[in-house]
């Protein structure tokens, strides 16, 4: 029997327990003696629940247990999570995770310690919820060299801009209703504001690299600006507003990596993802492109991406697995958000001279749209012309046309 | 340096040198050595080959070197590759396979042999090409009890398909475009006749059950029948006819499985996938259902997959790997087909007495279609009722309605 531990009881916590509850004949069948919890850290009380008497508020209980072999730390966070993972691994036991932000913020120091201590960190629950996105990146698309990633990486800013799209409504009532069905947070900044996949970006990226590359760093957009106009012009376009996370190999040492709400072409795979789905896309450059869908959240589906990387640490007990590990070159990898390629929709006040924006962006290449919303003119710019147009070029000239811009859209474009 | 040996040196098996020779960087950062092809058994001659010097005729060379420790076999078939797979096996030597026959017809036998010699035997690249299936529904969903399995897991005929549906051209044509292409081989049988996905499903039934599914057993129907009139059904229904291989588990011990063109509603995300792409949708009782979609087939994504399995094994040299071993029950694990509940869409003689083909549904659901093709009436039979119809009854009760069944289509139901 394996022993585990549990550190934090919360929605994916006690995920972990009812699936190791409810599929037990299957992890036996898979690990040979199968996984028993040991014990569950909380500092809450939980008498009803059937593991109630495994729960400790004493993390000591834990970490001085030699019978435990792997420590699942579902705090989330990056301060108690922080200690505890240091805790866990410095004492010899494997820790599985689903906490993105410990593991885009503190990853290589975590990796270097549990390699020093010859046990795994693994975190497959960090990304995509349920879907495998960790290991196919790290062990099946190991013989490609990966040149894109883009994704609908979280599912609560995916309902939102659904539901703008499908109902009519405006972002503020859309986040209401994702409250109101437990899709959001009462908080719901980290989401919205597009935090929550710039992590789970940068650690795609990172597995596609072998690099750390830094959330902190990539330019980071969210959807709360994002109107019902917006969804007019996306209809018109034949396209729909997604919030991407996009990492891209470029020519040289630096990567490519943005989150922003983009309009997605409709004959993208990527689009079948609505509602609180994800969709992950990868392309290498022997493989082309795979895609991966499926809900990135929710207990369950978490949950069992997790107990399947405690299954994989209970095959490698004692042994050294395969695991990720991430060189840190210090911020340096990451393209300047100005140097970065871009193609846009430009909404524009009517009253603004159509030929001064044309000389603006004739080297890149501009396309006036029919009109769709009243009141204003919109054209596309950085599409079909050799010459790129830069974020910073785009900024600049935007700032040059003043007021007369009413907003600017990216444009999804695949490397 | 791993030295590993290719056996079958044909579009897969120069796909796999190329994919080594092409991303040596990477490889070596993987497996910290490299990867070093030191033999190549083929009967041809390839002098112009940047690998010439490498080709062997003699499997000899190949067994009987002892720094070889990765064999890839890519000759396909269930007889040669079968004797060279038994013989590298019993060498102590790791295998790594894209051959969807030998594993579906041999798959027990060579795990056995496999694990008596503690070597892996690694076949990613028998399902979905380039897409990672095996692995992931192996590890990444291990923590599940996986419920079904549906996939559009054969690309010449989505293609075939998908042209027919888009142009409105005949399966003849159809065919005859995709030989042009190179999507479709001479003898297309294996692919149009539903022999190549029927042993996909049973590679991945078998995956996800830890039993060998006997694909012999499974009921298997391709898409030679499939007609414009079809596609007018699938366009009105809203719908697509796409060729499916279907896993699903049933209560009890057996597994209901079969492959068959079936009507697939488009808003199914597995209909996102044309043209020769494949998309397998996996639904399991923790992680709800996740999708994977991309190239089925091609050389340098199958490559791929294979060079992957080369990486796995490579990371475990003299460490038995974490790898699929299937118990045999001996075929009785497969639902009889006449017991498989079934609904389907119908096409009728329109001098049918309607009043009697509803006496003989009645009880399992029964609903007529607006016309859709000229001198014909339809309906759909075994949807909307509590009451199951099985595959048995719908055979019966079609043979008592006699000439006047202009056809049949199978319709997809999520379980």
């Amino acid at each position: 029997m394996i022993k585990i531990a549990i550190l934090g009881y919360g929605i994916v916590g006690s995920g972990v327990a009812e699936v190791i509850r409810m599929n037990q004949d299957a992890l036996k069948k898979q690990t040979k003696t199968g996984i028993d919890i040991k014990k569950i850290l909380d500092l809450r009380e939980f008498p009803e629940d059937p593991f109630a008497d495994r729960l400790t508020k004493n993390a000591d209980e834990i970490m001085d247990d030699p019978e435990i072999s792997v420590v699942v730390e579902t705090i989330g966070g990056a301060k108690i999570a922080f200690d505890l993972t240091k805790r866990a691994l410095a004492a010899g036991k494997h820790v599985v995770t689903s906490n993105k932000e410990l593991v885009a913020t503190h990853g290589p120091e975590l990796m270097d310690l549990a390699v020093s201590n010859q046990v795994s960190y693994l975190f497959e629950a960090s990304v995509g919820g349920g879907i495998p996105i960790i290991r196919p990146l790290h062990k099946c698309l190991a013989a490609n060299v990966i040149l894109e990633i883009s994704g609908i990486l979280n599912g609560t800013t995916n309902y939102i801009l659904t539901r703008m799209e499908h109902a009519g409504i405006d972002f503020e009532t859309a986040l209401k209703e994702a409250q109101a069905h437990g899709y959001a947070e009462q908080n719901p900044t980290a989401d919205v504001a597009g935090i929550d996949a710039c992590r789970k970006i940068a650690i795609l990226g990172s597995i596609a690299t072998g690099e750390y590359i830094d959330s902190r760093q990539i330019h980071t957009e969210g959807i709360t600006d994002v109107t019902t106009a917006d969804m007019a012009y996306a209809r018109a376009l034949h396209a729909k507003v997604k919030l991407l996370g996009s990492f891209k190999r470029q020519d040289g040492k630096q990567y490519n990596l943005i989150v922003a709400p983009m309009l997605v072409p409709s004959n993208q795979p990527l689009t079948a993802a609505d509602d609180v789905f994800n969709a992950i896309q990868v392309t290498g450059n022997a493989l082309g492109t795979a895609m991966f869908y499926g809900r990135g959240a929710g207990k369950l589906p978490t949950a069992s991406a997790v107990v399947a990387d405690v299954i994989e640490c209970a095959m490698h007990l004692g042994k050294q697995p395969h695991m990720a590990l991430w060189e840190d070159h210090g911020n340096q990898n990451i393209l300047a958000h100005d140097e970065a390629a871009v193609s846009a929709l430009i909404r524009l006040s009517p009253a603004i001279d159509q030929n001064s924006v044309e000389k603006l962006f004739s080297n890149v290449g501009i396309e006036w749209l029919e009109p769709v919303m009243p009141e204003e003119i919109a054209c596309i710019v950085g599409q079909n012309s050799d010459q790129a147009l830069t974020e910073g070029q785009l900024s600049q000239r935007l700032a040059q046309l003043g007021e007369s811009v009413i907003s600017r859209m990216r444009i999804y474009t695949k490397s």
